[in-house]
């Protein structure tokens, strides 16, 4: 097989040893992207004592997580230096219960433990490759934090159902570096240096084709396109696929995971189209959990909306809004035809920030006016209002139990309905299926058996996040991040 | 390789052509799965001119379909002779509409079209296979007909939002015979019965282990184990795997459908192992929709019980009752805490008649003690019954859309609230997610490219039944006899 057959490569199809005419690269470990997972990987896989290469698509190393606030969550073991220096004694049920909500009816309790027991140890190792944080705490609800500031609040932990099960702690830990998607930068940027620094041979703008496999399935190598020419690269020990999720593949998500069609904006590099996973599957493995995506509707900043309510076109309410904002969206995105609105009163509007354009669907002096203007069944909104406001004034909510800090009777007027209707506002998203591993990143099959010599971390794999309603920011970037030493490490040691 | 390794062959795993010592059976067309699809991809490759062999795990064909109720969803084309005759002049068009409602997201345009156009031509071509239908019209609500009457309103037809986008008809079209399940055994031993006289060769208590493939990926053959020893089966034209779903293997549950692990109770004839999703992808073959099922709750019988209002644990409603019991059932899992009553008054208050022993967890005589027994928010409850009152005594639901035959204020005391909280119900389900096909059954990998030799159809395959909420009876069925018949036929004509 020559160069000259390269179009015919395909990620859904793997290729045999035999179709194999010459090595052109020979090594170890060879890990398919250069993120957050890769990145991780490759560092582990060299300290291992492996040869590494890594083949990263895009003309520069980072990946998505480049572009992402740099979040890393983290905790349990009594708190990170960080949480322990600002009073946050978190210890690890805790963040084993809280990880074990996050992750649904689906979450995995071997993956969650193994992260929850050793958390600390890998903030400290994060560190240790020369990652900066700053190591302040910065209280209150962000989105992303537009300072460079260590420890936030993340998550739902401080929320219903949440907090109720498990001690709240902040968990977050962003990179120091100013602005936003700052953290994100930081952190790949040291990552991936510290990836070429130990020895890895690092191959930008070289695509992944697809994957080689022996007569006994065990995976061999892959085919990567380097310079327009197919190169047909032997892992002696593994192949360790961290090219990311499928986001920007609209097919795929019109297959897997129609219900994020609704989503406008990719959380992404631009590189998520699947191949990794798509990679895996070829050679029998099994992607799990292929419906959930991660999805935010950014209605706060400034924080005062998060004290407004949101009603569905029953004119009623279906969320406690201190919860996450990416649980938030996944509640708006869901009501009947696609309907929302945010109701806020004069002492709490603002333009949210993120999307100051944000339609004024009903305004009004009276609750009855705005639920005339949405047009809404006749007393719908005024009652979830008045049954609102009489115990909010008691800093209580027995219908949705939003905790008491952001519990204020709306009773300001005039009032308003911002809309969160159905192509009134964007909708971000990644996704969160992918290959079912071992916590060490063996990829399995159907049965869930070990596909011998492939190995899968970060949104390649299905992680932590794997439930839409229970993400916390942080989760996709400390799962990739301990997940990618994990299976660089299996990598190097494979003696199959 | 000799029988004597046949252990290790696993579904998960395919076999190389090179491991295979001799043929012990070659045939032109290998069917896995005597239910409703194998059955008619039976018939159909045998008509078109294929040697056809098929094989049934089970002592005795018929599969899961034998114990349901054998209702196929048909119409469209103006109307089945049957529709006609009760004067439903059922439009092409409508089905296309409610056949798209009801896949949700990821509802498949051309899938739809090409059943909804032959929709009338194979209830026929079932006809002519010798299936009897009465031909007689149920009116009203059913969960399976206890009568061997023909015609049901068997979904979602009448009730929102399906009615206001498509006009309603009645489409369930059941199998002659008196009892329950009567119609699924009629259906199946007549289409198995027809499957042999035509002259396929039937092989019950054999279990298909693992596919062969060949070097170039192209499914040659199966390896099936008979009498306790392993069969090499040459499949010259193609394998078609109708081996059902995945609803009683727990351990896929989990990881494909985590949310379908609250169901008690598995619909299946003990089958759905999984074994045949599991073939396919261990060829490459890409499983969509896995997070899919029907579920449902037998609340009515009697009817009038779909006169009662469900509130979650706010004392809110949350679906209009007249929908599909399947659609409802997804709804009550879904409420926070998995608690849901059904709330009923003195005149329509019966035990449901499929779950007699149902909790009555509170009963008063106002409205005010019964939300005070639940625990519910003070005057949740209270005022959505006075609400629902209020609209009820003009025929209106302003809320939910409930039509207005199910419509009643619930005002005879005493009143009662029967628990369909997590736990005090049985809840039945059966997997919707499988192998993307095209609608002529060839199954496609990860890239959407088609595996050479391999296809499927029933609950192996993801067909029209895709979405949970949107099922109605009679859809599987409908399906997988229709597509099962493609499936066959595609096989049989395959020159690969």
């Amino acid at each position: 097989m020559s160069a000259g057959t390269a179009p015919s490569f395909t990620p859904g199809r793997p290729i045999r040893m035999a179709d194999v005419a010459q090595w052109d690269i020979e090594t170890d470990v060879a890990i398919v992207g250069l993120g957050a997972a890769g990145s991780c990987a490759a560092i582990e896989a060299r300290q291992a004592g492996a040869d590494v290469q890594v083949f990263e698509v895009a003309a520069a190393p980072g990946g998505s997580a480049a572009l992402s606030g740099g979040e890393v969550y983290v905790g349990g073991s009594g708190g990170t230096r960080i949480q322990q220096a600002h009073g946050f004694h978190d210890q690890t049920e805790d963040l084993i219960a809280y990880l074990m909500m996050a992750g649904g009816p689906g979450a995995d309790a071997e993956r969650v433990r193994v992260y929850a027991e050793n958390a600390v140890a890998h903030f400290d190792w994060l560190e240790a490759q020369g990652v900066p944080f700053k190591g302040t705490y910065l209280p209150g609800k962000w989105i992303e934090p537009v300072s460079d500031d260590t420890l936030l609040w993340s998550g739902s932990e401080a929320a219903w159902p949440f907090s109720a099960q498990a001690r709240p702690a902040p968990r977050g830990h962003t990179a120091q570096l100013e602005g936003w998607g700052g953290g994100g930068k930081m952190l790949m940027g040291t990552l991936c240096e510290r990836a070429a620094a130990v020895g890895a041979n690092i191959h930008c703008n070289s695509r992944a084709l697809c994957l080689i496999v022996d007569d006994r399935r065990r995976v061999q190598g892959l085919v990567v396109r380097i310079d327009g020419t197919a190169k047909f690269v032997r892992a002696r020990r593994g192949v360790v696929l961290c090219a990311g999720g499928f986001i920007v593949n609209r097919d795929m998500v019109a297959r897997f995971a129609p219900a994020a069609l609704a989503c406008t904006n990719v959380v992404s590099g631009g590189n998520d189209d699947g191949s990794g996973i798509r990679m895996g599957m070829s050679v029998g493995g099994a992607a799990i959990h292929m419906d959930q995506f991660f999805t935010t509707l950014p209605y706060f900043p400034p924080n005062s909306l998060v004290k407004g309510i949101f009603v569905n076109q029953r004119g009623e309410r279906f969320i406690n809004e201190d919860a996450y904002h990416g649980r938030v969206a996944h509640y708006v995105l869901r009501q009947p035809g696609g309907k929302a609105w945010l109701l806020v009163d004069n002492e709490i509007f603002g333009r949210p920030l993120l999307q100051p354009d944000i339609e004024v669907a009903a305004a009004g002096d009276t609750w009855a006016e705005v639920e005339g203007e949405l047009g809404l069944p006749a007393g719908s909104l005024v009652h979830t209002v008045e049954e609102f406001n009489r115990h909010a004034a008691n800093g209580e909510d027995p219908m949705l139990h939003k905790s008491a800090e952001w519990l204020r009777p709306l009773t300001q007027p005039p009032f308003a309905a911002l809309s969160y209707c159905a192509g009134d506002y964007q909708v971000h998203a990644f996704t969160m299926g992918g290959l079912h591993t071992r916590p060490g990143g063996e990829v399995l099959d159907a049965d869930g058996q070990p596909i011998a010599g492939l190995y899968a971390a970060g949104r390649t794999a299905c992680g932590l996040p794997r439930w839409g309603e229970g993400y916390s920011s942080g989760m996709s970037l400390g799962d990739s991040t301990f997940f990618g030493r994990q299976a660089g490490i299996s990598a190097a040691r494979n003696t199959d």
